[in-house]
């Protein structure tokens, strides 16, 4: 008996509602949500960070993936809501579900705040073969849920020029200047990381993600602000004065649109929620592109310094971190969650770190063959000296954001994971040293990473890399590697010189092994010539490459030559904020092979 | 003074026509068109493959592309047409010349016959930001074009199934599938591939391209064959009888899409002419979608199997005639047509040769450079004894259409050529040679074949590959092997096991050489693992490459290794088809290196 799912159902009942529908969003289509927003959590009892829920008076379903097949299955025992496990032969999506179990006539609900205009008008579009209707005015679960925590209002702070290296002004008059173009009278941007890095401000209202809970709307002579007004000190407030920003209260966003009449409104689809399209008035027309604000993936000259500084910070707390967890292990307690807390004050050592940029993955042995592993206190493994340990973890500092795999050797290693962890090594050190003409996407580029997995029947079930914000996400599009075609992630756009993205392919070997190297990739100008202009990648990560691992013998003399290369460098960049002790493992384990 | 282009302004005049155009296109938007389509060789003079023409009261102009610019301003000299260079900066597009100078509440004329519906809707677009209207009943240059070449009537006939593999009820049958998939009520078919592949027939009406004039309408109980019915004689009409196809007059078409009331037609509207559509009652809906022949393109086992057969005959030729080529180059007189000649010559020696499935290419030295090289007898170039030689020819025989590239040493070469002509080689064979998941297309592996090149800062300005018809259009959708996105190519899609696609890379350096190499490459599975099915390609194409260009230094090991093996093979299957002199000759030059 699931006492929250009862109390829905009666408040569809007293509206009339025959499906209620319950995703994991907040109202600005962030990839993270704050506990605020935990809606489908506080409905289904599922946790995990991904799924939908949809209600119906005698049904519940949870749709979720692969990764969350387990968890949900033992969360949802006697929760009265059915797991519906995505991707897999037989089970329906969410939409066919909806065109085959909505009743004739029927009406359907959500908060329109919460769902995105495009998937809004594919629900639409799925009840209207049932003649049905859509109210989403209301947020149901909102008026049950008693004690639910309330909105994030992380205090905002301005990112001065030297970091971001753009004033907020200019950036505005350069969007200003795209809806023009677009023949836009009005802009509404409700992307956190695209608000923010329009305005050079940067807050904590998204777990890891330096984001300010807020909307905006631009016209030729407007900028308005609308924000939790108690986030915003003088400093803050003073400064958009100066940039001639409006504050406007959070919520009033909503009542704003409606006051449009005949504007060219400029929104992205994806982006954008629906209650706020959908109050727009009828005379309104939308023009639907993706946000001017995703140039931001292009890192200017500035931003590009600092990031190459932020992560020899990050390179210099990781590699101590190694040096410790090699040092250490088999003679000290250590578990997965015990060492990645060790990585985090090596972190802090590191001036203008400010915190992580994702909860860290510290996986030992064959946990570390679970792509999204997260260790609990109960679930945590004890590390030994055998095998192999990976994390992936990442800071925010104010010279950028950092993310990085390594996989390290804890003791003896068989002869498969060698050759696995050599594989990995060789995968990114290829794709980090390739040369393309101007106008290639990652798509073009990923078969690199995958080839010598590929020739022997292996594969990672993952993208290869993922683009990074400046002190943002840790994921921003439009650039990407992977190889096939996925349009919502919106992550095969042309690479650019200052995108930087990541390079992170992997092998993972149920209930043995994972491996996975990574390295941030900065998109750079190669030699122009008459066949046009050449582009390369610059490594920005510097972190050793556990050379214990190593098998030699399945490299290319060209392979070994970029690992030896890359190294050198290691070492010259890292070795001096060492000690002297550190320095000399350091050296030992940057040799040439 | 240009007689035709006063004539059509005057039919112009006459129905208040202020702006016409005239495309290179036939009724069925094929690639190549015959004499009686080449309209707009008629009215300006230019007689390349590819250019529009734009008439106004008193302005002219041809688009056309870079092959052509020179070939274009030649023959456009004093003809009243401006040359338009298609893709240079500061030209306007068509769409564009047209919403500039197209006169408000105008009338914009052309023969909706020769345009496909999508480019007919852009037009239409165009025009009506100035308020204009869209006239597309009448062939204007037809009424003035005296002598006009008839229409091509070449005899139609049957392809057995032990060549196609699978009977036209078979095919006719999955089109209705797929129709009644789509909801569809009655499909209009207008491509000529895919007409005279679904009914298992070929005739010759379009140069090299075995194909029938012809329309056809499938319903779910009538096959409807517009033809001009004496191409058909009496085997193949009791042939079309005993599979229920009705013949009837080739452009009744028009006045029978009439008929239509509340139908849901599908078409592909990129496929189909925009006067087909524009004659559906209003009482219609169209289904846009890729006809579903164009499955057409995974061969069958029997098509596969006869492929192999074709390529050995086909590489039979060719060996030959490069022993022949190479061992009397410098003794007796040859120039650029007259060896492509000899190479027919060889071609027709081989039973089930129909004739080249396109123009030779046959370009010596600089020539070679040209990538749409054609000779002429005022043109072509006397080979000499020195340099390379570079020819690329196909043939249609029964067991299918054969494409290859070769270059040919004619004597002393410069490092550089032999540097470029080992890169063309690594390239082709390392694509050749890839193993991929199941769901990649061309986009995802073309880096292969570039990456010898782009390593040194150089390219190669055309696609990697293209589909490859079965007796059929040497060009073929949906399969190709480029990087750059191409939309209206419909080359990338997702490579099945079945599909031919060619495989070749060169390289062309101005006013002094240009070599490229192209084998055909028949797409197979290779093993499944529990990370998904692996593909493979398999060579269909034996024909040895020159090593005296071959320059070892410049390959891995690897590649020496896939050079070997490949010449093995060609050994193998072609010498048992030559001479004792030749095989001695073949034996020497497809040795390890």
């Amino acid at each position: 008996m699931n006492e929250h799912l009862e109390k829905l159902r009666e408040k569809m009942r007293e509206r009339g509602i025959d499906m209620y529908v319950v995703p994991t969003s907040d109202f600005h289509e962030s990839e993270y949500v704050g506990e605020h927003f935990a809606c489908r959590k506080y409905i289904t009892g599922f946790t995990g960070s991904a799924g939908t829920a949809v209600v119906t008076m005698d049904e519940a379903g949870l749709w979720t993936d692969g990764r969350y097949f387990v968890q949900a299955s033992k969360q949802l025992e006697g929760s009265g809501v059915t797991l519906r496990k995505m991707g897999v032969e037989g089970v329906p999506t969410i939409l066919e579900y909806i065109r085959d179990a909505f009743p004739e006539g029927g009406k359907l609900g959500f908060d329109g705040r919460v769902i995105n205009e495009l998937l809004g008008e594919e629900l639409e579009t799925a009840v209207s073969g049932k003649h049905g209707t859509v109210e989403y005015g209301e947020d149901l679960v909102g008026m049950i849920w008693e004690d639910r925590p309330p909105l994030s209002r992380e205090p905002v702070w301005i990112l001065d020029e030297k970091y971001c290296g753009k004033s907020a002004a200019e950036k505005i008059s350069n969007l200003r200047h795209a809806m023009r173009e677009a023949g836009a009278d009005v802009h509404v941007l409700t992307a956190l990381d695209d608000i923010v890095w329009l305005l050079n401000i940067r807050g904590n209202d998204v777990p890891c993600n330096p984001v300010v809970l807020s909307y905006l709307a631009v016209t030729d002579s407007q900028v308005l602000f609308f924000v939790q007004e108690e986030v915003l000190n003088d400093e803050v407030k003073a400064y958009l004065a100066e940039l001639d920003v409006t504050v406007m209260p959070y919520d009033s966003i909503y009542e704003y649109v409606k006051t449009f009449r005949n504007q060219m409104v400029m929104v992205e689809k994806s982006r954008i929620n629906y209650a706020l399209c959908h109050n727009l008035d009828s005379s309104c027309s939308i023009i639907d592109r993706m946000n001017p604000t995703a140039v931001k993936a292009v890192k200017n000259e500035t931003e590009m310094e600092n990031i190459r500084r932020a992560h020899i910070k990050d390179g210099v707390a990781v590699t101590k971190y190694i040096y410790w967890l090699k040092k250490n292990i088999g003679k000290i307690p250590m578990d997965e969650m015990s060492v990645a807390d060790r990585l985090e004050e090596f972190r802090k050592e590191q001036e203008g770190y400010l915190g992580p940029s994702f909860s860290t993955i510290s996986a030992y042995g064959p946990n570390a063959a679970m792509c999204h592993y997260s260790a609990t206190e109960e679930s945590k493994a004890v590390l030994e000296p055998r095998g192999l340990y990976l994390i992936d973890s990442g800071g925010q500092y104010y010279e950028g954001t950092t993310d990085i795999t390594r996989t390290i050797v804890l003791g003896e290693l068989t002869a498969e994971e060698k050759e696995h962890f050599t594989l990995t090594v060789m995968s990114m050190l290829r794709l980090g040293n390739v040369k393309f003409l101007h106008g290639c996407r990652g798509l073009n580029l990923d078969y690199v990473a995958r080839e010598v997995f590929w020739q022997r029947g292996l594969n990672f079930d993952h993208g290869t890399g993922h683009g990074v914000g400046y002190l943002l996400n840790v994921h921003e599009r439009p650039n990407g590697i992977r190889w096939k075609i996925v349009p919502e992630r919106q992550d095969s756009g042309v690479l650019e010189e200052g995108m930087l993205t990541s390079d992170e392919p992997g092998i993972y070997i149920e209930s043995s092994h994972g491996i996975r190297t990574e390295n941030l990739i900065l998109c750079r100008k190669a030699e122009k010539t008459e066949y046009g202009q050449f582009m390369r990648f610059e490594f920005v990560t510097f972190v050793p490459i556990d050379l214990d691992a190593i098998d030699k013998s399945v490299m290319r003399q060209e392979d070994v030559d970029m690992l030896n290369a890359y190294h050198k460098e290691v070492y010259e960049k890292i070795s001096p904020y060492l000690t002297k002790e550190e320095a000399d493992w350091l050296k030992e384990y940057t040799r040439a092979i």
